[in-house]
C-alpha cells in the first residue's frame, strides 16, 4: 500500500457508503410497511449452478432480507426450456406482490438471453437494461423508470463524495452495454463533457490525462497507470480483474482496471477494489426495487 | 470566399451525393415496382400553416414523388383535437400501403408531441426518434429498425468522402436528441473514440482542437473558428443559422455552426452550408421509407 504520506486522493469507501443507502432503504421500507401495509419484493431468478452466478444471487437475496425487501427465490435447473423460464417471467409480471425481476446473466446457451430479458414487464426491470429504458436514458427531457446499477452507483458515489459533474471533463474507459455506455450517458444528462474511449483507441491516456473525473470500466487489469491520471482527478474504478498472486492462499487477487498504487498519489478521490463500486451495485438494486415498489404501491 | 490556392479542404458536396443516392433510391424503388406491384408509400402529416412547416413538408413530398415513392399527404387545421391527430396517426399505422409516418414539427402548443410521436408504429418511424429505436442505436448488439435521418446522413457523407471513422477521434459540438445524441451513438459504433461537447463545456476548442472528425450540431453560428480545426480534419456541419447581410436582397444569408472561411484552409474535408448535410436529411428520410417498404413488401 501507497504510505499515508504519499498519497493525495480522498479514498472513496463504497462499502461504507453503500451501507448508509441501504440504512436508509430500510428506513424507508419499514415507514411504506406501517403506511400501506406492504413491501417491496424483488424476485431473483437464477438456471443453472454457476458458482459465480450463485454467489452474486446469494449477495442479492441476504441484501433484500437486510433492509426488510421481500426475495423471491425462483432456481431453474441448467436445462430448463426457454419457454419455460420465459412463462417463469410472464408470472413474475402478473404477481402484484413482485415490483423487481432480475434475471441473473449469463444464462445456458440453448436460451437467448436478449429475447427473455425482453419479456421483463418495463415497470420490474430493475437492471435497466431494457432497449426503451437505456433510450429514455439516453434522451434529453426523458426519464427511464429505472437507471441501471452500477452506472447509478458510480454517480451516487460522486454525489456523496462531494465531487461535481456540471462542466467537468468526464472519461469513460469501456462502452460495455452494463456499464460504459449508459455510465456516459448518465454524466451527460448531469452537464459533464464526456468522452469515451474503448478497445479501438489507439491513446486511450490522452483523453484521461485531461480527466478531472475517470471511470474505469474497460476489464482490464490496471491498464489506467498512475501517470495517465490528472492531479486531483476523481477516478471511479468499476474493475474487478482476478491477477496471479503467490502470496495469496487463493493464489489471487482482485485488481481494478486503474493502478491504485500509483494513482492514489495522484488523484482528488479514488475507489479501492474490491470495496468501491461493487457494494453499490447491489444497494442500486435495493434502491430501484424500492422506487418501483413506490410507483405501485403510493399510487 | 477563400481562393482555391489558400484552401486546403476538400469540400464535400452534400447536394451531389444527395443526388447520387436519390437516384440508387429510385432504381431500387423500379426494381420493387417491377418484381411486386408495390411502391413504399411515406405520410407525411403536417398540423397547421407555419411557413417553415409547409416549406420542408412540400420539400420532402416532391422528393418522394421524383424516386417513384407514393407519399400520403394528410394535412390538419392548427385546431385539431390532439385525440383526431392521434386517430389519423392510428390510421395510418393500420394502412398497409403507408410504410413511412413522418409527423412534421412542432406541433402546436395543445397538442403533446412526445405522446402523439409515441403512437406511430416502430415499424414505421422513419424518423428513428422512438427511444426505442435510440435504445437500440446506443447499445451494442443490437439494431435500430431506423437510424434518424440526419445523423444517417452525417455518416453517410464521411463514408462517401472516403474518411475512415475507426479508431479516429471524433468530437460531437451538441447534444439534441434530434443530431447529437444520435450521431454520437452511431459514431462510437462505428469504433470511433466520441466526445461530446456542448453548452455547459468550459472550453469546446481544447477537444474540437485534436479531433479528427468534427460533427457540429450546437446551432450557433460559425461558433467553431477555424484556429479550432486540427490539420486535415473532416468538418461536417450540421449547423444552419440566419444572420443579417445587408448585402442580400433577403437582408439575411445562412451560415452554419462553423466558420466556414477560415475553416476550409485548415481542414481536409469540410461541408458547405447550404448543400452540406441540409440535402442529405431528405435522401435518408427516403432510403428509410425504402428499407421499411422493403422489410413489409419483400417478406
Amino acid at each position: 500500500m501507497a504510505s499515508q504520506s504519499d498519497r493525495t486522493a480522498t479514498i472513496i469507501d463504497g462499502k461504507a457508503i453503500a451501507q448508509t443507502i441501504r440504512s436508509e432503504i430500510a428506513d424507508e421500507v419499514r415507514q411504506l410497511s406501517q403506511k400501506y401495509g406492504k413491501v417491496p419484493g424483488l424476485a431473483v431468478v437464477i438456471v443453472g449452478s454457476r458458482k459465480d452466478s450463485q454467489s452474486y444471487v446469494a449477495m442479492k437475496r441476504k441484501a433484500c432480507a437486510e433492509v426488510g425487501i421481500k426475495s423471491f427465490d425462483v432456481n431453474l435447473p441448467e436445462e430448463v426450456p426457454e419457454s419455460d423460464l420465459i412463462g417463469k417471467v410472464h408470472e413474475l409480471n402478473a404477481n402484484l406482490d413482485v415490483h423487481g425481476i432480475l434475471v441473473q446473466l449469463p444464462l445456458p446457451k440453448h436460451i437467448n438471453e436478449e429475447k427473455v430479458l425482453s419479456e421483463i414487464s418495463l415497470e420490474k426491470d430493475v437492471d435497466g437494461f431494457h432497449p426503451l429504458n437505456i433510450g429514455k436514458l439516453a434522451m434529453k427531457g426523458r426519464e427511464p423508470l429505472f437507471e441501471p446499477c452500477t452506472p447509478k452507483g458510480c454517480l451516487e458515489l460522486l454525489f456523496r463524495s462531494g465531487v461535481s459533474i456540471k462542466g467537468k471533463n468526464a472519461v469513460v474507459v469501456g462502452r460495455s452495454n452494463i456499464v460504459g455506455l449508459p455510465v456516459s450517458l448518465l454524466l451527460l444528462k448531469a452537464d459533464a463533457t464526456v468522452s469515451i474511449v474503448h478497445s479501438r483507441t489507439p491513446d486511450p491516456e490522452r483523453l484521461v490525462r485531461e480527466a478531472d473525473i475517470v471511470i474505469a470500466a474497460a476489464g482490464q487489469a490496471m491498464m489506467i497507470k498512475g501517470s495517465w491520471i490528472k492531479p486531483g482527478a476523481a477516478v471511479i474504478d468499476v474493475g474487478t480483474n482476478a491477477i496471479d498472486d503467490p502470496t495469496k492462499k487463493s493464489g489471487y487477487r482482485l485488481v481494478g482496471d486503474v493502478d491504485f498504487e500509483e494513482a492514489s498519489k495522484v488523484a482528488g478521490w479514488i475507489t479501492p477494489v474490491p470495496g468501491g463500486v461493487g457494494p453499490m451495485t447491489v444497494a442500486m438494486l435495493l434502491r430501484n426495487t424500492l422506487d418501483g415498489a413506490k410507483r405501485v404501491i403510493e399510487k
